[in-house]
């Protein structure tokens, strides 16, 4: 470990962040790399462990350099953990190697390129012009319930209540700045059980099979229209994605039927409500929902915070990034209860797959996006 | 092993085959058993190995006592095999045992009981009566394959055809007499699967979800309506048996969905004809079908057959038996393209159970009718 300097660039730090092993949930060593970076520059550390297994411990980071009083607080949000490499890498995953334009390792795009970058952006946001913290969890990748939830009750604890987030997710798709994400849907599981009576397919009228009920029921929830979308949203959306009988015999009618949907809802719905849909239905087909509500959605409507990026964007990139709210869920989902929110990182063809890997020149781009952000959050 | 004695009752011959360990598929010493009581009654015994693992070896035997040249030719069939004992017995299944008026055993009433009944009845059968055989098969509880279909095969190499054959199922209900089966439903299997794209539940635009195709071939597979039955036959029946994705992960789309439904079908259908016909609807849902048929179904319809036993069983009993075609499939459904074939023997309350056991009283009275349907057989 050596101490960080702002001599530094963002691939030095990406470097040095990747070179910490920390499929997720990550603890200790990318966390003491992290500290040491923002410690030189002013900040104060909060680390804290959180939760037991299955879905714990995970590690969590509070970093804040206070502004003077009555400024303003922008906030930078994002992970240090990481999805398992997997095989076949060229290049060993946690041996972050520069080939061409490229830095290659796991996290290179999701997210710890991002977070080097909002180190490195610190060096243009000088210390008066404002409160800056990093609201960093072991924990986004996993399970997500000692994450950012934890953080926000630290914050809550604390009485820190940032006027704006930028989280650093790679929202970019095929250049740099072409996507930001001022939105997510929501998402809620729901497993769904039909019970019968178990008998012999020669003798139905002593048995009772749930499958056809459980069938009908799908049916059901297969042609539901739940809206036409928003003016930011596209269309809540209803798969089907297990079923489960597992009855080996060809002769028995089976007990018990189930089955699994995921919903993917704007914010129209509130998962509550969906699961509460869904059950209504369910028992009507003589059966049972059991909900698991993922996120709910969350809209940050464009306006002042979108267009500080959107001219950030511009003036470093000439790009006009497209505000969108498509795509899986984030910790925006919880960050959302605290402050606006918005996303917005690298690009994210390689995220979760072997040979992840950033263009340098996107690194050090996306540093000064991040100080454009952030001095104008603070002027806000 | 003892020599047969037509001195021996039927529950003493029940005895001798019970006490010879047979789980399906048998073979060797219970065939030894019966071959030591067949052959000292004048009967011819070959005795033949057919098949592979996993659905053989099995062994078979037909046994025959010649009667005059132009003689008629009464067989009966049945399977000295049976079903794995399964725990908790009040004594050993393999051990016979008589307690009160019963005889427990694995096999008491499905079926060495009814094979102990058909050699005793031999006693009272004139060997110059007619041709009489016996059609035995180590395998009609399991796969089947290399059983009765092979002493078919067997019968017509040796230009060897019954006139009439008689079945030792356990068909009645709770009184002996009470059901003879004059037919069986078919049945048929069918496995049903749907092709899809897996993807990202968050992007459903870049998978095709095969669970919604796989639900509305179901719901309609459910709706249809086969037959509304026959003057012999209850409406054929179709039921859903199993459902199978097997995905694990809550926010993937599958790639295949797979269900299995099973058809018992009356005399109105052929397994070929609702194979083609599911596989007509599989198809138009963008999936495929995969019948495999157990059986077809078979009917001897009401006349001097049935009536032959329906008087043996009023003259030794004073029951007026149902005629019926209710239940499960038996090796009737190949032997029914032999010559006429009626089922009829002991009560299957305990068949397949633990303490299985059969009225020893019962025994004796099947013998008696065995015999009674034998004579009028071979005078018909």
């Amino acid at each position: 470990m050596t101490d960080a300097s702002t001599c530094e660039t963002a691939t030095d730090l990406a470097e040095r962040l990747i070179a910490c092993p920390s499929v997720t949930p990550a603890q200790g060593l990318v966390f003491d790399e992290l500290e040491a970076m923002l410690v030189p520059l002013g900040f104060e550390i909060d680390r804290f462990v959180r939760g037991e297994a299955p879905d714990g411990p995970v590690e969590n980071m509070l970093a804040v350099r206070p502004g003077p009083a009555g400024s303003r607080h922008f906030a930078f949000a994002g992970h240090l953990d990481v999805v398992p490499p997997g095989e076949g890498w060229t290049s060993a995953p946690f041996a972050p190697e520069r080939r061409g334009d490229l830095l290659y390792g796991r996290g290179a795009v999701d997210m710890k390129g991002s977070i080097a970058s909002m180190v490195a952006a610190l060096g243009q946001v000088p210390a008066d012009a404002g409160t800056i913290s990093f609201i960093i969890t072991g924990d986004e990748e996993g399970p997500a319930v000692y994450g950012t939830r934890a953080l926000i009750d630290r914050m809550r604890e604390r009485d820190l209540a940032p006027d704006l987030c930028l989280v650093g997710e790679p929202t970019s798709v095929n250049r740099l700045g072409d996507m930001v994400k001022i939105g997510r849907r929501g998402s809620v599981n729901i497993w769904l059980e039909v019970e019968g009576v178990q008998g012999h397919v020669a003798y139905p009228h002593n048995a009772d099979n749930p499958i056809p009920r459980l069938v009908a029921m799908l049916a059901e929830l297969d042609a539901l229209v739940l809206d036409e979308g928003t003016d930011w949203f596209q269309a809540s959306n209803l798969e089907i994605t297990d079923l489960e009988v597992g009855n080996p015999a060809h002769n028995v009618i089976p007990a018990l039927a189930k089955a699994r949907i995921s919903i993917r809802f704007n914010d129209m719905h509130t998962g509550a409500e969906l699961g509460a849909k869904v059950s209504e239905i369910a028992a009507r087909h003589g059966g049972r929902a059991i909900p698991v509500i993922s996120g709910e959605s969350f809209l940050t409507p464009p306006g002042a915070f979108s267009a500080m990026i959107t001219e950030a964007i511009r003036a470093e990139t000439g790009i006009e990034p497209e505000l969108s709210t498509s795509g899986g869920t984030s910790d925006a989902r919880f960050l959302k209860d605290v402050c606006p929110v918005i996303e917005f990182g690298l690009c994210n063809a390689t995220m979760h797959k072997r040979d992840e890997a950033v263009a340098m020149a996107d690194l050090e781009a996306l540093a000064r996006i991040y100080a454009r952000v952030a001095q104008a959050a603070l002027r806000s």
